[in-house]
């Protein structure tokens, strides 16, 4: 296949790696012209995930790129998911590999491609881990079943499992809304309380995910599966995981700007976390958790909140 | 409450210490004069724990210790566990902390405990990090409504959050299906295969935990709650976690009894493994990931077992 990655970060960039190793045409398309350049004299990312090496991958800058390819996979950051989707030339389908919520409309971001067909993949999938050739697993969810067996064949291998899941909205909520519970799971790292509190405080995130996947007709087996625990699960715990880090430090009195600069890459929690309330009110659904993280993004203080969390009167689990 | 509890390793330790602090009167029953000399001379337990301040709890060995009382705790390894309900005096009610199956007929721990009520405890609870004051939560299930709301009433604190749940087969279930995902979880770890990996078999272990609780008419909420993937969670990632560390070891080579040995601690993992596979076979439900752990520890290669699963082909999720 000829397949063109638009988003230069470290999932687009370990991507490329993957497609190429299974020996498709690849082009990576960057935003700078600089990042472009380095990428063709280096073979590698100047900027992120600065170990992959990328040779035999084609680099362009985004209005470069060919569009007319066999598939066009989109790795940019939500915030700029919607303007890249509608300008995109020609009708090849998009495979989105973006993790949040049009923070516009506060549409699932698949709903911003049209004209063209239109899949989305998620899992626990560290780029770090995968540039150093560890395995991983992940599930590809698209309303048209030959688009998703398709891209299956084209990019399941030995050390990265595609699945197939027919359930496009339950696998996009759960991208998007993992990465608001990092941030308290995050926090509670930050707070030094531990791994049973941690735990608690994922099992519970889970179970909200799941209850605003229920309101918009997602499966419940979804949740349970690579793009909802898997992926929750490496978020909160690995080393590499932005927003459990990004959660770690405002825990430790940094404002949410120090710590996205301090990482030095999208934190998508953060934008996602007040896009992803908005929904469940209009839903009518409760999410406390992501209740709790927008308050503290907002100023509240986090030891206040755990406290009156904690001392709530048990009931049923 | 006048309260025993028998069983003096981490988690009978720890858990006298909740107890002491929400006021009842505790005594802990261990099976060494020794420990309980020891207990009563210096306000720690000499061999597990010894970090937790015992001070205000009793210590007596098991065949001398009060058995009319409010609640009889039950903390000691799965394979002691029939023989110990079974010598009880008495008819006060049982609460079981104990993870696993009975080994000599595949049963559940709970339904060795007759001619009183019963219930059991479980959740995300490493000993450890509760003897260090950070905060937990576990549920506490039971047949016998009446007896779970009075426990729930007696142990619930604003560091130990105890919610009811009616599902007794479940939460009997996870807790002992949770510790053989974990020595495959720690296998991962064993082998470097990272983060990803690891979430990819926790995420496939509550699904296969969930199956055979589905064939016992286990509720499906329990495995996504505490007592399932709660407890999953940080038994697989917590440094405390023996089954995890166990599963490494015997990755990088160590036997079974190498691994217990070195940890020092019942593995209830090694236990429960083959009384698990043996159920599952009874109830015809597959247990891809338990049936691994028990062919490797069996002596089949970790290597070639996992090149023969990473190598299946891929199909729905």
């Amino acid at each position: 296949m000829q397949i063109t990655v638009v988003g230069g970060g470290s999932w687009g960039t370990a991507f490329s790696c993957l497609l190429r190793d299974r020996g498709h045409r690849v082009t990576l398309a960057c935003r700078d012209a600089h990042q472009v350049r380095a990428i063709e004299e280096t073979g590698r990312n100047p900027r992120y995930l600065t170990t992959a090496n990328l040779r035999g991958v084609d680099a362009a800058v985004i209005d470069d790129a060919p569009y007319d390819v066999d598939v066009i996979v989109l790795a940019v950051p939500s915030r700029a998911f919607a303007d890249v989707a509608a300008s995109l030339p020609g009708t090849a389908p998009v495979l989105s590999l973006t993790k949040g919520l049009d923070p516009a409309t506060g549409q699932r971001l698949s709903t911003r491609v049209t004209g063209r067909p239109v899949a989305v993949l998620s899992g626990p999938n560290m780029a770090e881990e995968l540039a150093e050739g560890l395995p991983s697993a992940a599930v590809i969810a698209s309303e048209d079943r030959a688009l998703a067996d398709e891209l299956q064949h084209a990019i399941n291998s030995i050390v990265f499992r595609v699945y197939v899941n027919e359930d496009l909205v339950g696998v996009e909520l759960c991208a998007a809304a993992k990465n608001v519970i990092a941030l308290a799971a995050g926090g509670v790292d930050g707070l030094g309380l531990g791994d049973n509190a941690k735990a608690s405080v994922i099992t519970r995130g889970l179970v909200e995910m799941a209850r605003l996947g229920e309101a918009f007709g997602a499966q419940p087996e979804t949740f349970s599966g690579l793009a909802g625990m898997g992926d929750l699960i490496v978020t909160c715990f690995s080393g590499y995981g932005r927003n459990r880090r990004a959660g770690d430090l405002i825990a430790r009195g940094h404002s949410a700007d120090e710590a996205a600069a301090e990482i030095g890459q999208v934190v998508e929690g953060l934008t996602t976390a007040p896009v992803l309330r908005d929904l469940s009110h209009r839903a009518g659904v409760e999410l406390p958790i992501t209740e709790g993280v927008c308050s503290v993004l907002a100023g509240e203080d986090l030891q206040g909140l755990l406290g009156r969390l904690m001392g709530r009167r048990p009931t049923e689990e």
